[in-house]
């Protein structure tokens, strides 16, 4: 059930078998020089959601971030065994099994873990102490996305004080993450959204730490986002993810001119395998290569070339009157819309530099649905 | 890299974990007992696409199918790694290194693949010889969906010709699969699209045969319209493969009263890890957990819910005012948009009978792009 290794080391570009998701690894570490030099002086939480990789945590921990944030159990899980020993779950987990597991990966690493009821409080800290481990764990607040999340203020105290009882639990802050805010087109609407969930986690702190208990992190952000709330101050703790490879969404957001630019640096290499007529080819990339919740990936570097089409093992290119057809076995290079969901679809990373295979990294959590 | 595999035979359906792939069994084998009986006495060659494991064309093939198709090198080795002995490639495939695999299996197993372009028979033939096997090779020909083939007529003849004087390659006969019906939402449309397909077929295999060259098979046909292809009598041989599980894309097409229908058997089972409010419950299955291309996922079961909107994780449901509110690690079942990409993302399908997990079965081409 692994997918075959598509290139070794050294290999040429061109012997890359496809379709295979390609870092390249110029831009890949601008963006990670950039994030890393933007971000001195506040925790750097980067979100492996987006890369599922060790390799690239580690990459990311050795610039100076803090730790890694993850969205599931199963992903903590990998990451721990690839010696990552720092995860906070940024999410919500209920089920007994799951969070026994969590509290046994807390024997040997930090563990952070959301919470949004305090019913489920005494469930966590009752699970913890029977793994004889502690589990650092946040109050997540909706600051406005309306997915999960108390209401700011009191509310969020109340839940602050069930978590500090447990004496198997630490209560180390507040998750507020505007999610709805990451991909709002306009930078105007962008820090609107931001600035007033940066005054809901304020109140909701000052409230806390009235009544007695540390509320030492705020953590949030995204890559639509971090410049806002590393600004503002309120949060204390960043956790874009996607900066890393970026992809077609991101890049259609408009930009200030004071924002801090990400290139591209993720692609999915696919092979020409039909050019049945002159303003058509097809690739051997389709519905199962991507993921196209975020609309169409899009043609790298073939000027007037836009892929129009999926089905799911096909991707069709229009070609213009003017353009150069495209030969049978060609690779072409291709943007995804989003990238967290189209990485998962990967086994494998295939790292290059200067038209060379340079590494090949296992996505260590593809697929850690759990 | 594997999954976790989220049940053991036995278990109750409450204890699967979450999210994870299920298939009730009761409408699934009555999906393959419709599909078997309403085509005998022509050949069933079920499409392996929308299913990827083994477990299942083993079932299809005791029913009756002749063999299964695939669409990738990756999934045909999979499939006759797992015992399965006639696998045709309903696909081009032009890279060297693919054909040499193909042609490998080829020694072991019946391999059919497509062709589309006469300048590659020359390169198809010469790796077969390599490989001392023979492949099967069809003319992929255009019959309306606009994606790979040539012409009908003179072009697929003297695609044909080609393919006939290479000694390793056995000329089959025609792929005329009109992918752009399958979806089309009213019967008439499907009707008039088919039609004209098998018109531009049928022409097509008697100019073949007119020179000289046998053209036994026409292979053809999806989920959509299968009853049609095997009432014009035109194709011989039927490629449906969604029929096994149908999603909500295919369960939305209008009928016709004289269509047989098939049941949806196949769910991804979530759990709610967040009640926020009285009218939302989060679960914990977003973009990664389903493919999106066709819409949303719908609720089962639970009438009234709806899943209104995706993250890369979570899932949100819409409660109604005269809902029940959903409790917290509750199970809900969801039948996904588009059944192939969903498949896909799973290295497992659980399943079930009256309420208790009867097999846990590998998904052994899952991600199997290349």
């Amino acid at each position: 059930m692994a997918q075959r290794r598509p290139a070794r080391v050294g290999d040429p570009v061109g012997a890359i078998e496809t379709p295979a998701l390609v870092v390249d690894l110029g831009p890949f570490e601008r963006n990670l020089d950039r994030m890393a030099q933007a971000t001195r002086g506040i925790r750097l939480r980067p979100h492996a959601k987006s890369h599922k990789c060790a390799e690239i945590a580690r990459m990311q921990i050795a610039r100076g971030a803090v730790g890694i944030c993850c969205q599931k159990t199963d992903e903590a899980e990998a990451f721990v065994a690839a010696g990552i020993h720092d995860v906070l779950v940024t999410n919500e987990v209920v089920a007994p099994a799951k969070l026994a597991r969590l509290a046994a990966l807390a024997r040997s690493a930090t563990i952070g873990v959301l919470v949004d009821s305090p019913t489920l409080v005494p469930l966590l800290g009752a699970v913890a102490a029977r793994e004889s481990a502690v589990l650092d764990v946040y109050a997540e607040v909706d600051v406005g996305a309306h997915r999960c999340g108390v209401a700011p203020g009191p509310p969020a105290l109340a839940l602050a004080e069930a978590i500090a009882r447990e004496p198997s639990l630490r209560f180390r802050g507040l998750h507020a993450y505007q999610g709805a805010a990451q991909h709002l087109r306009a930078p105007a609407e962008r820090r609107a959204a931001i600035a007033a969930a940066a005054r809901d986690a304020q109140a909701t702190r000052e409230l806390i730490e009235g009544a007695g208990i540390d509320c030492d992190i705020v953590t949030g952000a995204g890559t639509g986002t971090w410049q806002l709330e590393r600004d503002l101050g309120v949060c204390n703790e960043l956790q874009p993810g996607s900066y890393v490879f970026m992809d077609a969404d991101y890049l259609r957001n408009v930009a200030d001119a004071s924002e801090l630019r990400f290139e591209p640096s993720l692609f999915v290499v696919a092979g020409v395998m039909s050019t049945p007529t002159h303003d058509r080819a097809i690739v051997d990339a389709g519905l199962k290569a991507f993921s196209f919740d975020s609309g169409l990936p899009q043609v790298h570097g073939r000027s007037g070339v836009d892929y129009v089409k999926a089905s799911d093992e096909h991707g069709v290119l229009r070609i213009p009157d003017s353009g150069t057809p495209l030969a049978l076995d060609e690779r072409v290079w291709l943007v995804p819309g989003h990238c967290d969901p189209t990485v998962n679809l990967y086994d494998f990373i295939v790292a290059v530099r200067d038209g060379t295979v340079a590494a090949v990294w296992p996505v260590e959590a593809r697929g850690a649905l759990g």
